[in-house]
């Protein structure tokens, strides 16, 4: 039998827009398709080139919309394919995973896969491939298996994993047993998690041998894994998938696969969490990108954009410019300004995780052109 | 002979770009252009309709740099040819004002002529006219007089005028002499000032007779005055004009008319001071625009522009938009958003007085093309 390493699949589910990080964020140029680091590279390519090493270049998949195909294209022009899973429109998680599954399980009986957000960042990739290693031999044994980050702050815009006893799992010696996830905390609560060293960000990593994930998700709606059975069997029949999609793709239930799959696994024991002490964010609004940019300094103002023409006195906080305008901030701290061209975004570090609120209100006053 | 009132001329001296409103304000789009009280009327035309009811609409003369031409004729269709007074280029207000007097000297001996400034705002037109009637008065008594504007808070952007012993002129009941002028105060003498009943806010308006100033100007600069005298002497004439221009404009002095005339006749006791106690306003930053617009609610967010699309949520300030783009603005407090198709500013109220600062910083660094 091939070792479980060798027989490791990456999938890149590149769904959701991103809200708050509207106005640069858009439904038709979405979070993962840009550079909200100043790396070079945008977030989906990043994701890319982390796990192109761990699987083979051959062996990472993404689920994203029909209208991204192009732009992933270009950003990854070493896709094959068979590795893009066009989706008709968005199902959510359980569904995008699960499908994934579904096809390669077919390709490849004794897969093991691994699906890791497009668009979060990690600095340290060494860190990261070490977890996802044990997080594969935790798999191999059975386990749906995560990388839960360990908190460096009390933040409440994870939700975080309350690990148990050790696992005992040859190949994984930090995996735990997971007791349970919990939603995004309150302030207190998330200060106590940091304090009692058994909570740890969810990272939205799920490591599993394929078979396995689609039993859990049929364990949870035998209907939905019978639907994605079914679609995988017609995906590499060029004749048989789009009328496969037509009949079944409008009654896919939207699902996160922390309900349908994280949360049942933990509750029989079977979910195992791999700690991991690297560097991770989610790069979840504005604040976070600031705070990425300028490595924490609270005092800097972070400037994300080729063009980006910014003179500033007396200002910190961050600066997004798609625009070749002038940019210019006197006396004003922690300020977020995101500067495109049709849409200009005036706010606070501390306002950031509103922008959403700003976004429902854009599309109930019906001014959907901009988003 | 006529009567002081049928002798008046309205002179509008329309020079400075306002750099403190950049980049609202620009080389060719200097303040008095725009509309900043969202009146529907620019600075330019509220000034006119100001004056025109009591000059006459054929006694009023603009002063402005040739580039303006187009867009003055514009908004003033009344406007005479032979009551616009195109600049070689801008050399303070001795020369535009003394230039215009000079000019309306020789069509008109005993004119007597009033300055006003063209970007400043008036809320009782009937208050300013009477108070103009007084200074009328005062200035056919031999007077260089000007208006001097009641405090009403320890304003620190205002020069003022100190006040001395009434005057005792006929038909200027509320003259006083004037003691001195002052330079803007810092905040401990501005309370002061406020608190002691006999300073008054220098709002920049001389009214004298036209013979009377060029004396005043000739007094403290003799060759100036007779470089007035001798394009004055040319400018009605087609032929003579150009050439005098060209030969004389490179060498005129530019210095302000406070130095020239308005200082040196308040030391000899020739210059009376009309106290106004109607509202005033140079709309010298956009703290003073936002406070204008909201009629000095601070909680409120003044929006300026004409297709503003602005969705605010708890932000107070003000919004100048100058494009179609949406302006979103999330829990910002006293902000100050300028919006231009090629530059943006993002500052606060407290902050607007170093608008210049940052004009002064990209003037160089040789970004003149937003200037």
């Amino acid at each position: 039998m091939t070792s479980a390493r060798d027989r490791f699949y990456g999938i890149i589910p590149a769904g959701g827009v991103g809200s708050r990080l509207w106005p640069l964020s858009r439904a038709d140029a979405p979070k993962f398709l840009h550079d909200l680091t100043g790396s070079g590279r945008t977030l989906l390519r990043g994701t890319w080139e982390r796990l192109a090493p761990l699987a083979g270049p051959e062996r990472v998949l993404i689920v994203t919309g029909r209208a991204h195909r192009s732009a992933i294209e270009q950003q990854i022009p070493e896709l094959d394919d068979h590795n893009i899973v066009l989706e008709a429109d968005p199902r959510d998680s359980t569904v995008a995973i699960g499908l994934a599954a579904a096809i390669l399980v077919r390709r490849e009986p004794d897969v093991i896969v691994g699906s890791f957000a497009a668009d979060h960042v990690i600095g340290d990739e060494d860190g990261f491939r070490a977890a996802v290693a044990q997080a594969i031999a935790a798999a191999d044994a059975g386990y749906i298996s995560t990388i839960g980050i360990q908190p460096t702050e009390p933040a409440i815009g994870f939700g975080y994993i309350e690990c148990g006893d050790p696992a005992t799992i040859e190949g994984a010696p930090g995996a735990l047993l997971v007791k349970s996830f919990v939603e995004k905390p309150d302030a207190d609560t998330a200060a106590r998690y940091l304090a009692d060293g058994r909570h740890l960000w969810n990272a939205g990593m799920f490591i599993s041998r394929a078979d396995r994930l689609l039993d859990q998700i049929g364990a949870y709606d035998a209907q939905l894994r019978a639907q994605l059975e079914e679609l995988a069997e017609a995906w590499d029949d060029p004749a048989a998938r789009g009328p496969a999609v037509d009949r079944l793709w409008p009654a896919l239930r939207r699902i996160a696969i922390d309900y349908s799959v994280a949360e049942p696994a933990a509750a029989e024991g079977r979910l195992a969490v791999i700690p991991g002490r690297f560097d991770w964010d989610d790069v979840g609004d504005f604040a976070s990108v600031a705070k990425l940019k300028s490595g924490g300094r609270a005092s800097d103002l972070s400037i994300i954009g080729e063009n980006a023409r910014v003179l500033a006195d007396a200002s910190s906080g961050i600066v997004v410019s798609q625009s070749d305008r002038i940019v210019s901030l006197i006396g004003v701290r922690d300020i977020v300004v995101v500067d495109t061209p049709d849409a200009l975004l005036v706010t606070t570090t501390a306002n950031a995780q509103r922008v959403k609120s700003m976004v429902d209100a854009l599309k109930l006053s019906g001014r959907d052109d901009v988003l």
